[in-house]
This record gives C-alpha cells, structure tokens and sequence, in this order.
C-alpha cells in the first residue's frame, strides 16, 4: 500500500465545494470517480480542507492510497486526461503512510480577487467579486494589520459549525491594486467556517468607507458575529497553497 | 424612432453563439429578453454577424431600434444590471437611422489564445486551445505571412454556406508568446464561416512541424477544403473589435 498526496486546481463555480455530498457534484466525487477509472478500483480521498461552494483552489490537497503499480509520475497526465476541464491536478507525490493533508498542514494561503471598476466583465467575473464603487486599498491594507497575529475569530466565523477552538494565527495580510483588479492574500494556521470571505467582505466595507481602521479591531474583540457586516461572494475566493 | 449601437462581451462558453436560434441559449436571445425588460416592448437586434458555438466575444456589435426616451448614457449600467454575468454591455451610442452593423463594417478583428503547456488550466482553458506540444511560434507568424493579401479563401471556408464571393483581404496576421500562452490575431474585411478556426488550426499544424510554410500559400492557391488540415476549437477565438 502507498499514499499519494496531489495538488489540484480546480474552476469552483459549477461544484457544491470540494467535499463529496450526495446528489451534488462536487470536486472530491470528480476526483474519486477519475482515480477509480484510472486505477480500476474504488478509491476514497482525503481532502486538506473543504472549500465553499462557487469558491476556486489553484493548491488544494488531496490524499489517496493504492496498492496498483501506476508509476507516479504517470498520474498526473492520467489523471488529467480523465478529468472535466474544470478540474485539473498538478502534481503527484509518494508521501508516507502517516502523512494527513489536513493535520500535517501548518497554514493556508487564500487570495481573493475584486474587479474594482463600473463595467462588468464576463470573463473577470467569474473570478472576482465585482465592486463598481471605488475602495480605498490603503484603508483596507491598514485594517487587514489588525487582524494580523493570534486572535480568538469567532465573530468571523459563520454559526453552525462545530469547531470548539475559534483561536487562530494570522500570519499575512496583504492588499494591493493591480490595475481594476485589488487582490488580497491572507495566510492562516487555519480557517474558520467563511473566515476568509467574512474578513474580506468587513475590509471591503472599511475600503467604502463605512466602517474605520478602528472598528476591525473592535469586531474581533467583541467575540460576537453579527458585528462582521458583509461576507464577501464566494467567486473571488481561491485556495493558492496548503502548507506543510 | 432611434438606432441605437451597442458594444457587447460575452463568454460565449455556454451559448449556442450569437445569433438567436430556437429552444437553444443563444447571445441575441439573451441581449433581446434583457432590452425587452429594460424598455417594456419587444426589441429585435442586428449583429454585426454571428459567432459560431462557445465562441467569445469583447467587441461584438449590435443595434436595435426604439422610440422610448431613455437617456443613451442609461443604457449600459440598467441593461448590465439585468444580463447575466456571462454578457455585458460596454458602450451605446445613438447611430444614424441608416446605420447598419454588418453591412457598414469595413473589417473585424478576432484573438486566438493557445495555451502551450504541458499542464492544462481550469481557468485559462476555458478561453484557450490547450496544447502540450511545442510550438514554433516563428514558423506560425511566417506561414500566417503567406495568407495576408487579397485571396480566395474558399479553401479556409466551411462547406454549407451560402457566400458565393469567397474573396477577402487579410490585413493582419500576427502571432506571438506570451509567456505559456500564444496569441494570434487576424484582421480582415470580412471572414468566411469558420474561416478563424481553421486558419489558426493550419497555423497550429506549421507550428507542430507537420506542415511547412510554402505548403500554406499552396492550400489558398487550391482553393481545397479537404486540404486545410485541421480546425482550431472554439474556445480560443473572440472577437475583438468590429471596424467601421
């Protein structure tokens, strides 16, 4: 028996999130279903992480065990012959036996994407929250340091979900211009339940202006969610990188 | 009574291309449901011709005809405030009641994207040719060279259409990398049916080594359609700009 950890890609906005549901279709089922045609066998994965459903991964995680002989670096073009085109893997590897996606990852990197301009585009927006009204990334820059370090973020996590632990480490926050578009990059030891497009979405509100540098500090004290004003759409989100 | 000139992008991934067809998602359809809303009366329009299935366009044009009084400037945020994201407007102007958007372009431009790389994208697959092969970019700009000028394309032309002169002028053909991807662009007076498709898939063919670049100008001289070697899919071409 081996395990074999991929890195895949994956176009989000026609898939219930990554993780398999029953009568959804969904990045993990996809994978499953191409590793079981290329293997002849029924296999299961284990994902790094589930990502929402609309939201996008250019590095997400996945694990497998077999014990067919396929070489490893003949998965990747199997695979990606197999695959819809909206999914795609990137690399395979042999990993240890021990070796989890989910427990082994030390932080993730997510960025978001805002097309920051009047006109609508068919082809950016797929991929981006559209925002026709101007945002002051210094503004939304400055209040992202507030959230850098180690804070309880439970006001940025969405109810219902089970997590005991809402403490976690931001260790990134960065946004920038890049012409119509304004990314950001925000890197974590972990992700709450709609931390990232919550964090987002409370910048963009302090970039328009109707919240203060201030106020991001004192929503994350509170400790109390219905003080996160707006949750940034799911399009503009993509998972870049798990990291070991 | 007005004309009224729009400007319009689309991901055509999901359409049955432009031009309105029955019981089959098409871009005119859409673009009529969408005026027809906005100014409460049915509204036909007129392309400036159509685009074939999963075509893409940034500069297509339009024109429809009304005598509601709605201020021009209106038009492009209330229409896209409508559309689907998978269509938008981007300019309208009021034109002549003699103005025709086929009949008074003098000549369109298309983009072909290749994407040239051993990986496929689930992004930029969706607006490329994806293809793991080499490419002699240099051999693809110099056998384009051959088919700038005033010919017969009938050769490049799809069998079933009606056209009967099927002699165009080429004004443009450049072709060039851009990091993974390749990137054509053809300018002529007018385009056959498929005419894009299949020169970019000739080209692709020089590219690959299996073609040379005097066997190009030998297959417009033939005036064969069985001699194009092979058609580019539709996914890569958009069209860019309609001349007037």
């Amino acid at each position: 028996m081996r395990r074999v950890l991929l890195v895949v890609q994956y176009d989000g906005t026609d898939y219930h999130g990554f993780q398999r549901q029953p009568e959804l279709p969904t990045v993990q089922q996809t994978l499953e279903r191409a590793l079981g045609e290329l293997l002849g066998e029924q296999v299961s994965i284990t994902g790094a992480g589930r990502t929402d459903a609309g939201v996008h991964a250019v590095g997400q995680t996945a694990t497998f065990e077999t014990d067919r002989p396929i070489p490893t670096e003949r998965i990747v073009p199997a695979l990606n012959a197999i695959l819809p085109a909206t999914v795609g893997v990137v690399s395979a590897e042999d990993v240890p036996l021990d070796f989890h996606p989910r427990f082994d990852a030390v932080g993730k990197l997510y960025g978001y994407r805002i097309l920051s301009r009047v006109l609508p585009s068919p082809f950016i927006g797929r991929y981006a929250w559209h925002l026709p009204t101007p945002l002051d990334v210094g503004a939304m820059q400055e209040a992202g340091g507030r959230l850098i370090g180690r804070h309880d973020f439970v006001a940025f996590s969405s109810s219902g979900s089970s997590v005991q632990d809402t403490v976690r480490t931001l260790s990134r926050l960065d946004v920038w211009r890049d012409g119509e578009l304004i990314e950001v990059r925000v890197e974590a030891d972990g992700f709450l339940y709609m931390m990232a497009r919550r964090i987002v979405g409370t910048l963009v509100e302090v970039g328009r202006g109707r919240r203060s540098v201030e106020e991001v500090g004192l929503i994350v004290e509170s400790r109390d969610r219905t003080r996160v004003p707006a949750i940034a759409p799911p399009q503009g989100l993509s998972l870049i990188k798990v990291i070991y």
